[in-house]
Order: structure tokens, then C-alpha cells, then sequence
């Protein structure tokens, strides 16, 4: 980003704003406008500093979440993957549901947050699991080429969507950790 | 249903067209009275026989599925799912899923249509899914307290999803085939 940054503390205040905004209001009501009002700044800050609705929004999601995947590295795939349940308590693993399940009803009509969410959010957490079993298999603790290794992401997006789809309800720590045990583990063989 | 029922040929008929002005009209703008219109029938007989939209729409798309899953029966669990990944063939897969994203869209936003959706599509799909499952565990190819069993239908919505989100791509029967080898029947120990 050009031009001068903001502080830290001062970000971390906006995104925290952003993300009151997009519960009070919903996505598309959410303007820069309303940001600017509500954070006390000017819009040509906002734009300077994020260039974009999609782009703002996104962050603020990306600033909330507790630590990249990669960051974790207990020595073993199992323990990444409990620490990785362990990020959050359950009070924000819902908020985030919540938050992300608006952000997908809308995302269809504005092809910038998706790219956005794409590209930001979904795409560095792959880059993180990647690294992260990319260990486990230096390690020795999973064959490069084994068949179930494409497809963790998948595994765990199931966990997420279906738990919502069919018990209405949003993963927990608790279903979190019993997943990772009954499924993705074994089926890597670990 | 009350009333006289339509035959079997005709009722075919009209889900037909349902789906075509769905995938012409999206959900919104299929109205009653488009049906009608299409079919050469009266609302009054569209209303006698579905009720309501949401039922009309799902009724077509559980109409437009190949098989219910508890009447394959191979002998084989691995068999069974295989066959379950063989009764669409590509192209169906493809336009199905198109269906269900539009679907997806607007569920949020029409509570009726949800409502069908889990109880005309979801849950018998749940129940066939649960019968093959429990001829398995007759079979004793699984145990009935496996860790895994209830998180059959979270691995398999994690295959549909987790492939259009990440890889922008309906399920084909190639990747729902290498899916099961390589997730479902290894998390089931099968």
C-alpha cells in the first residue's frame, strides 16, 4: 500500500468499526461513507489506504482471524491440526460463521468481494495448510503422493457447510477436534 | 395429494419446464403463472397438486434425480458408493449443481424454499444414505459406532463444495470416484 500507514493500534480500531458495521447493517448497505463516519475519518483516507470496498472488508475479516496456519508447528500433524481448532473459542467461531454466511449470500452480485475473498482470505489459508502438511510430510509422518492429500481442504469445508447445512448450527472446538480424530486423520493414514 | 393426480408422463412434463424456467428465470422471477403458462395448465391445478412454489420447485428437482440411494444395493459398501457416483452422468452433475447454486442464492431470502429443500431433498437423501449404511454395518463391513459414521454426508458436502469454491468446478464422476477411494471409504476404514 503507498502513502503513509496507519498505526497499528489505529487499523486494528478501524477493522474492529468495519466489522460492527457489516453485522449492523449487511454488506451492501455497508458504504464507505458509513465507514468514514463511524471511524472518523475522511473517505480519501479509506480509499488510500485500501482502495476499495471489497478490499476493506475483507481485511477487516483477515485482521480478525487469530493466526495463520503456518504459524502454528507442534512437531506434529496431529497437534497442527488441534492447534489449528484451538485458534479460536467458540463464541468467535460463530461470530465468523455468521459473518461469512452474509458475506456468501451477497457475493454472487459483487464479483469484486468475491475476488477479494478469494484471493486475501481463502487463498493464503490453502498457502498456510499447504505449509503446514508440507511439514508433515518432511517429517515422514504422510507420503507426498499419498491419495487422500488434495483433498484436506475439502474435508474440512465439509465439516463447516454441512454441519451448518444439516444441524444448523456452527462448528465448534468440541466438533472441531472430533472431526479432525474421525476423519482427516485417519484418512490421511496419520 | 388430493385430488386426482396427474399421470405419470404428464407430471414428467411439467417438472420439465419447471427446471427450464428455472435455469431461464432464476427462482425470483419464476412465478405461478409462468408455469401455467409454459405447461398449458391453470394455476388452480398447479396449487391443487404442489401446494405452493417452493414445493412445485423442489418436487421438480427431486423428479429431475436419477435414483434414491437405498435402492442401490451392490453388496459392497465401496461398491454402493461407486454406484452412487455413477448414477449422474457428467453433464447432469453439472447442470444439477448450476440448479442448486441459483438455489443456494436465494434461500436465504425465501424461507419457504428452504424449508422444502431440507425436507423434500436434503433429508431423504440423509435417510437413503443412512439405510446403505446400515446394510454395511449388517454386513459387518463397518462398525456401527465408527468414529467416522456420522461424518458420512460432512465429507461428502465437503467434496461438492470445497471443488466449486476452490477450484470453480462442478463434481464429475472422476473426482467424486478418487474422492471416495481416497477419503470417504479410508475414513470409514473400509
Amino acid at each position: 500500500m503507498a502513502g503513509t500507514r496507519l498505526k497499528p493500534e489505529r487499523e486494528a480500531e478501524m477493522y474492529a468499526a468495519v466489522l460492527d458495521l457489516l453485522r449492523e447493517l449487511g454488506y451492501d448497505a455497508l458504504t464507505m461513507d458509513a465507514v468514514a463516519a463511524r471511524t472518523r475519518s475522511s473517505k480519501a483516507t479509506l480509499y488510500r489506504q485500501w482502495g476499495s470496498k471489497p478490499e476493506l472488508v475483507v481485511r477487516a475479516l483477515r485482521h480478525n482471524k487469530p493466526a495463520a496456519f503456518q504459524e502454528i508447528d507442534t512437531g506434529s500433524l496431529r497437534g497442527d491440526f488441534h492447534a489449528m481448532a484451538e485458534l479460536s473459542d467458540d463464541c468467535k467461531m460463530e461470530e465468523d460463521a455468521a459473518l461469512m454466511r452474509s458475506l456468501l449470500h451477497v457475493v454472487h452480485e459483487n464479483p469484486d468481494l468475491h475476488r477479494a475473498l478469494r484471493e486475501l482470505l481463502v487463498e493464503p489459508e490453502m498457502t498456510g495448510l499447504g505449509i503446514l502438511l508440507r511439514r508433515a510430510v518432511d517429517r515422514g509422518e504422510v507420503a507426498a503422493d499419498h491419495p487422500a492429500f488434495p483433498f484436506v481442504t475439502h474435508m474440512l469445508v465439509g465439516a463447516f457447510v454441512a454441519r451448518q447445512l444439516i444441524e444448523d448450527k456452527a462448528v465448534d472446538r468440541a466438533f472441531l477436534s472430533d472431526y479432525l480424530d474421525a476423519v482427516v486423520l485417519p484418512a490421511l493414514g496419520v
